[in-house]
């Protein structure tokens, strides 16, 4: 199969790439859609080392445009790991006593089975022959990931965003197979707020001509403007109001004053176009259509009457949720919901909501408050699993 | 000139479409930007009578998206008048008592001089050639309109979120000729996010091919699917999440379920879609660039060396304030920010927020506590003004 990462300029050629499994017929993967992919694929890395017992698994879910490189450069953009100050030697998340894993998800564009991937059947890349897939279809693949890797339980799942929804996922689909979790900044649903963004941004990709229905592959292009757009405005949403007052105000690019025209005149434009061309030098315009449908996808308690206790009935996990107060994404109200829900199943739960006024994003940057938090909870998992300090 | 209205396809072709007054270079537009519009011409329209004292007249001004059409059936799309509910016989603003003055800003795409009209220099459409505007220059604009019919002092001026700003500019630009003034839900400047956003939809209807670097009107298109992705994401500002929830949740558009598609699956979807193609059929995409950046630059405080209250020193005006309590757009603190300037001016001023949960958009809408606080409000500027009960 392709690998997506390779028909990228790659700007650190001699990053560390990570690995990646390939699952045959023996290992298909069946799908909610009712499709079943028979040869697919997930790319993954890791750091730490998995002790004799293979009790001090952490699996890192990701966030929506996020990859398996959580705490080493990124290949492509050379940048740093997203999560480097939560993962690494001595951090957070100590890769000196845990093994840690992170993985892309299913449907994404570095080197798991994507709609960018080749089609086994046509020889050809998928485009919108890929199936859809959902939240449980990504936790479903990341199983046979553990099992590939010998890992029976992981001891802890954790991830923002997302990768708070996986999370989530994982402790109703597989309870058993999860010690602790750590849903941070995220839902047990998507809103009518939060699907009503996402697809704008769908709409901004399909309405660039060089989408050309999904097959831009084959024309050699891609649909850059729909998907900077689309990056833009979901940009904005991870970000409160007043971070970008305190940010950027009104500030102007030039000290001149206003052009009169339509080039950014304030440095909140500038920064949004170059989050969004920055993005599509990354980033696959057809995974970004299939993973926000994914999320939009995400309702836990629908499967279960509508009560989203029901799911979590029964499930020895314990959890820990963290919320930021200025995130109006996935609002502290949202994580409450689960939270009450973990209580109404008499689930081992605690709660932190963190003062911030980053919004939505805090969980990705220098969040004192949350390293403190995750520290506090990884360790007493470890020690209720017996992972030697 | 011509006239925008006439190139579309009109389904109520007996509307009444108002009129037009067409100032020649005897009366010359200054604008901000430092040019000067030397044939140009307001659309716009009017309800009830002038008394003999020309004491009686209410200016309401539109916002983003509006037009002249406040209480009277909108000529292409046949609909109501905006404001139907608040402006007419017998209503909070009555024009059995007020003549009621709505006109379409300059800019915009109702019949005044907007990027669509035919330049004069060249027989064809402006296009980009139109000078970019001000919210300053759209009441300069207005007091030409004021002049020609004949009146001296507005009793008020008054509207909401563009609207409110025009109102707020007429108080600080022309003061002696406002008796009373009614900004809703709007703000003195736009914030950081508010760029933002409206340089999301700029963004996409300039990705968009048809656009044609502005001049798409002599390649008898338009950037359709750019505008309605502009719309799509503004018109989520306008609406608070509580509403959106309360109105689509996760509805779907088929009770069989999801599709595993990327048509519409969620009543929102279809809401934002419907949102976007019926704007595109009433709304030049050139005009929403101009009046997108007419806002942004709007921040009355920096002629002020960034001192809002200086703005309205001496300003013998009778203000009153009004803001909605889930309006994320122009939240009630940038109302009380305008409050507590005035207050600091000394001026007249009142501040009611109300508590809705339908966000900017509940200007618009049935919200009885505006309508009492307008009626109230409007009864003692005309009495303070002696005019008729």
């Amino acid at each position: 199969m392709s690998d997506p990462i390779f028909l990228r300029p790659l700007t650190a050629p001699d990053a560390d790439r990570g690995e990646a499994v390939e699952f045959g017929p023996d290992k298909a993967l069946a799908l909610d859609c009712g499709r079943t992919l028979t040869n697919w694929r997930l790319a993954y890395k890791t750091y730490g080392k998995l002790n004799a017992a293979r009790s001090n698994a952490i699996l890192i879910c990701h966030a929506l445009t996020g990859d398996q490189f959580v705490a080493s450069a990124h290949p492509v953009t050379g940048k740093p790991g997203w999560w480097e100050t939560m993962v690494g030697p001595g951090k957070p998340v100590d890769t000196d006593r845990f093994f840690v894993i992170g993985s892309n998800v299913l449907g994404g564009c570095m080197g798991s089975s994507g709609p960018a991937s080749t089609d086994p059947a046509t020889g050809k890349p998928y485009g919108l022959d890929f199936p859809l897939i959902t939240i449980r279809d990504m936790v479903r693949a990341q199983t046979f990931l553990i099992d590939h890797l010998g890992i029976d339980r992981l001891m802890c799942v954790m991830g923002g965003s997302m990768g708070g929804m996986q999370a989530l996922q994982w402790t109703v689909s597989h309870p058993e197979r999860v010690v602790a979790a750590m849903p941070i900044a995220c839902a047990a649903r998507h809103s009518a707020q939060n699907i009503a963004f996402h697809e704008v941004g769908r709409q901004a990709i399909m309405a660039d001509p060089e989408w050309h229905g999904g097959a831009y592959y084959e024309h050699g292009t891609q649909p850059s403007k729909g998907l900077a757009v689309a990056r833009m405005a979901a940009h904005i949403t991870y970000l409160s109001e007043p971070a970008l007052q305190r940010k950027f105000g009104r500030n102007l690019q030039n000290a001149g004053g206003i052009s009169f025209a339509f080039a950014p005149d304030f440095q909140v434009e500038s920064y949004l176009h170059h989050q969004g061309s920055a993005f599509v030098d990354r980033f696959d315009a057809n995974s970004y259509l299939y993973i926000t449908r994914a999320t939009d996808y995400f309702d836990i308690a629908a499967d279960y009457g509508g009560v989203l206790a029901e799911a979590f009935r029964g499930c020895k996990t314990r959890f820990c949720l963290i919320s930021f107060t200025s995130d109006w994404l996935y609002p502290t109200f949202e994580n409450k919901r689960i939270a009450h829900a973990l209580n109404a199943a008499a689930a081992n739960v605690s709660f932190v909501e963190i003062e911030s006024d980053r919004g939505h994003d805090a969980f990705l940057l220098n969040e004192p408050q949350m390293f403190a938090t995750v520290r506090g909870f990884i360790t007493a998992a470890a020690a209720s699993e017996g992972v030697a300090g």
